[in-house]
């Protein structure tokens, strides 16, 4: 098998490939980056055990054949080859030359090497693997995923934290993270056209979701099958395809820890809000990085105190309701925060139960539950 | 003491106090920040026990007085203070206001903090703990430092070697850093007012080289007292000085393995060099990153071997003198290339011998000395 390809093509695209296969891993086989052909494209693909990835390139390509090349030479000399165009052959080894570089790579035979399985792009009857499909913007579903992802759990206590539960519905899709302490969700208004539950390892989505900010823009097909996430999605002659390992169980009922009553409402700007949050949070204790927030007449008066001293800021806010003192754990209540920009509504149930915190903009579908420390 | 400055200009200049500053030491005293007022300058200081710094702002001072000052938080508080001006006030505490905020820092009290001696910025008679004086331009004294610092030693054997020796003399400046198997010096070509060698713990030259930096331009004062190097430099109404721990003893002779004869000479472009270099010892092995060099005919042929496989490359080279192979550790040949820009020699005394490298403009400073490996 013969490629031959501009050499900025293949170094912008091993990079997504480049963050999913291990250096190191209990079967050596995948620590090699995969070659092979199909008519004028060259594939390049790669597993970690977890996810799955295939890129596929527009090439010029002779023969066939599916090869393993040692990904880490073959990475860090793709970045660095000094002619506008690599030439690869493959047979028993891989000669690669661009300019006046060459080299030969040792491969390792493809025997041992998982079978990958991905999603079919395009609507096809009988992707078995893949019986239930939909559609999304790429834009949407990284939102998605990003905005709740922080509020996954890195504890080994409730596996099920580690990942983001995304649900299919009539009445759309949402995503949802928690840790048992706080939880985040965020909400797409589109119908969907299978009901189910599906949670993906939080380290797996941090990969879907570099490969939808590296693809942009566009359509990406999601596809469900027997315990694993299929994605589909390509632009320009580049395609990619993921395939995501689930896993077992589903969140339990977290619906009932989200507050309905709020006998204060604060409307404010997000970000010197958060800026104010910061600099008070310098003197929190270090332990349990404890804010105290004091709501009245117009205003939030923000203190904390700890082994350097004390701090206090003030900012003005619009309020509707009943004055209140609450202390949150700063960190928390900056995470809730986070993917909010412009106006942010907080509401407060209570100083003692959780409060929401979402944009002030309700189509923004964001929301996060947090939980206020004991006084 | 009352201080009120511009935010933007105390923000800057705790950079380099911050990188100084430890946040553990076995003096927890030296954790702290110094404050003090000396007419109508704020004086920070702080110190690492191995490279003292003070630096001198223009301010509004009012009152006097020395203080140790939590350096974490006011580190981080400074950086992000929301108003223009920020307003110190010290007694039993700090008082710092900004904005709409404000905090109270509790002090470390100064007995027990080590005394800071710095030179004179100028000349004076009888500064007894700096008594031997010379000024630098900061450009110079900064490639000086930076081009050689690469060579010390980071190992605990020959203790001596992890500094950079500077040799002040009639002749003039140079500065000379080795690890026992290569070795870097640059000649400063200006006559220097006194004759004595000091040699400078590395990391101590890395804090002097970013004080260099960060001023840019201008000249430099160095005092040499016993055991201390001092510096001071200033500019606009900004001015740093810094006394560095000595180490004891000095270099042994080391000019007798810089070879003198040379049946080989190549010149080339650094850059393209180095870049080749990079790729063909991606294929070096692991162990040594064993690069073999043939010279010959107008060209030089990179070559390397290692698991994964092989790789060469081609260089058009000018060459005059015997064609010779050599190998060598391709991270050292690197490291000796790095401060070359524009065209480098290589100057070759054998395939068993000293090579030295050096920028082909005679009047850079700047040479290295590298062993090959035996074939």
């Amino acid at each position: 098998m013969n490629v031959i390809l501009p050499k900025n093509l293949l170094a912008e695209q091993i990079a997504l490939l480049e963050r999913v296969i291990p250096s190191r891993s209990s079967n050596p086989l995948l620590t090699y980056l995969g070659l092979a052909a199909a008519g004028e494209d060259l594939i390049l693909f790669g597993s970690n055990g977890e996810v799955d990835l295939e890129v596929r390139l527009p090439a010029q390509v002779m023969g066939e054949g599916r090869y393993l090349v040692p990904s880490q030479p073959f990475f860090q000399l793709v970045r660095s080859l000094p002619g506008e165009v690599v030439e690869l052959s493959l047979e028993s080894e891989l000669l690669l030359s661009s300019g006046r570089f060459r080299t030969r790579l040792s491969l390792a035979p493809m025997e041992g090497y998982p079978e990958l399985l991905f999603p079919s792009p395009e609507e096809v009857s009988g992707d078995e693997a893949f019986p239930e499909r939909t559609a999304l913007s790429v834009e949407d579903l990284q939102k998605a995923l990003s905005q709740v992802r922080y509020a996954a759990s890195n504890e080994e206590y409730r596996a099920i934290f580690r990942g983001v539960q995304l649900e299919f519905s009539g009445k759309g899709l949402r995503a949802v993270a928690s840790d048992g302490y706080r939880l985040a969700l965020f909400d797409l208004p589109k119908p969907q056209p299978f009901a189910r539950k599906a949670v993906v390892p939080a380290r797996s989505v941090d990969e879907v979701v570099r490969v939808l900010k590296a693809v942009g823009t566009g359509e990406v097909v999601l596809a469900l099958g027997q315990g694993t996430l299929g994605l589909a999605v390509g632009q320009g002659g580049v395609r990619v395809r993921l395939a995501v390992r689930l896993m077992e169980g589903e969140f339990p009922d977290y619906e009932r820890v989200i507050p309905k009553d709020f006998p204060l409402k604060v409307a404010l700007e997000a970000e010197p809000f958060r800026e104010a949050l910061r600099r008070v949070s310098v003197l929190a204790d270090k332990q349990n990085h404890r804010i105290d927030l004091l709501f009245q007449e117009g205003r939030a008066l923000l203190s904390a105190e700890g082994d350097y001293g004390k701090g206090q800021e003030e900012l003005a806010v619009s309020l509707s309701g009943t004055p209140m003192g609450l202390a949150y754990n700063a960190r928390y209540l900056l995470e809730a925060l986070a993917p909010i920009s412009g106006e942010a509504e907080l509401l407060f149930s209570g100083p003692q139960s959780p409060s929401l915190v979402r944009p002030l903009a309700e189509a923004e579908g964001y929301q996060a539950v947090v939980v206020p420390l004991r006084v």
